[in-house]
């Protein structure tokens, strides 16, 4: 499949039309921000990684029922996938305090919640991605309530696979954003990147960071981070 | 009923023990406040005005079958209530963009709402009484999840009722807030008050606000729009 004019140049990924009008070209960049571009860098091959990891976990979804975007895996950065009518929220899943739900709810980070809590946020960078309810999702349209408790399902049900697995490679899923979008049937199908971009990693036993939070907060060992995801999912050394 | 020590002193109210530990005396104040505080200044008569502008809304209610947590109106400021468990979450319901919800969705203030909009906040001074989500309420156990069906049921009943009242006043309910509170036998009972203190109340034809925001927003006279609404629900004349 070849390349056509990028449509949309996000913070991390770049997506390119291709002579399917249903699909798209997701490329990968080393790219990275924090607080809504207000912080920018680089970090090296994150590209190649969080491509790797993103299909790392979502085979492992897909074996549990979840389907997804990704038609095929075209090389370390590139993705054929399907065009999606992006959902316009972010879907985040939270299983233990941190960031500004910890803030928010005046929790010290790393309590665990007593149940998984979801949060939508709208996806709209002018507004700072407001953080919204049911009902606002529901009387703006930004989704139906049919919509909206299939994503609460799937976003849940991911939660579980995700957490379970990840146990077992010594690693605490602390909260993740997942994106969902609707195929041309209007099903309901996961969408974007799940990587140490959009979730939130930490040893299982040193409590250690492994993810976005090491570039976020100046920890330094960033790249690092990653290639310990990469490495402990997929046995891969980077 | 005897006014023993005060068991709590709000923004706008002051509650008193009695000789029955079930029982309360809210005592309604001038003193308005707004921004959490920030703000601080005395509304005259305010107190005797949210006390009958309460009891209007709380009666019209009943004969609609919400029940309240009012016993007897002593006088122009007091009134013995039950004590309740209240339920530390203030329930907004919105039909109309303004304020916080204009903001945080981007909407010019005035825009009509497809529904009514249900906001939680949980009522916590120190973390600015954040906006919460059903997950957040029920991981925290706020409340149960029967009891935020109860809850949400009744804010949507009130809202249908007030708003149908209110236009044959020629008023529209922008928006407002409820608390609600547990009595001994676990039931849900609506609490607090029903005034222009925690209401959006606008003309329906000229727009005009009657209603805290003159306060909050420095637009004057703002013991004439305390009256007015006095005087259109009950022809009261102060
Ligand atoms: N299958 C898909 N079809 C269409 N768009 C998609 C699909 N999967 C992801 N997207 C969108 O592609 C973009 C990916 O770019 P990137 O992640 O860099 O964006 P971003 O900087 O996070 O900004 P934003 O997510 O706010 O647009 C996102 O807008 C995402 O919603
Ligand atoms: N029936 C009731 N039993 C017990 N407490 C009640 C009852 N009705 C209202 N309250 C509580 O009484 C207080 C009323 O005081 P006021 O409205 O001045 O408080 P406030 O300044 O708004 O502060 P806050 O509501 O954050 O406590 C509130 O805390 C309210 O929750
Ligand atoms: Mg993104
Ligand atoms: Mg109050």
């Amino acid at each position: 499949m070849e390349k056509k004019n990028a449509i949309y140049e996000g913070k991390a990924k770049i997506l390119y039309a291709t002579e399917n009008p249903d699909q798209l070209i997701c490329y990968y960049k080393d790219d990275a921000t924090a607080g809504n571009g207000a912080k920018k860098g680089t970090i090296v091959d994150k590209g190649i990684m969080n491509n790797k990891i993103t299909m790392f976990f979502f085979d492992l979804l897909a074996k549990e029922g979840i389907s997804n975007h990704v038609i095929e895996v075209m090389d370390d950065r590139n993705v054929l996938i399907k065009k999606l009518d992006i959902v316009p929220l972010e879907v985040i899943i939270r299983n233990v305090a941190a960031g500004s739900l910890a803030k928010r709810l005046g929790l010290e980070e790393g309590t665990p919640m007593s149940m998984p809590v979801i949060e939508l946020c709208y996806k709209n960078d002018d507004l700072g991605d407001p953080m919204v309810n049911r009902y606002h999702v529901l009387a703006c349209k930004l989704a139906s309530a049919e919509e909206l408790d299939e994503i609460e399902a799937q976003a849940l049900k991911i939660n579980k696979i995700m957490v379970d697995y990840l146990k077992t490679k010594n690693i605490d899923l602390i909260d993740f954003k997942l994106e969902f979008g609707r195929d041309k049937d209007g099903k309901i199908i996961l969408a974007d990147e799940i990587s140490p971009d959009n979730c939130r990693f930490w040893d299982s036993v040193t409590k250690e960071k492994l993810d976005k939070d090491r570039f976020r907060r100046d920890l330094g060992n960033v790249e690092d981070a990653y290639k310990e995801i990469l490495k402990r999912l997929t046995g891969e050394v980077r």
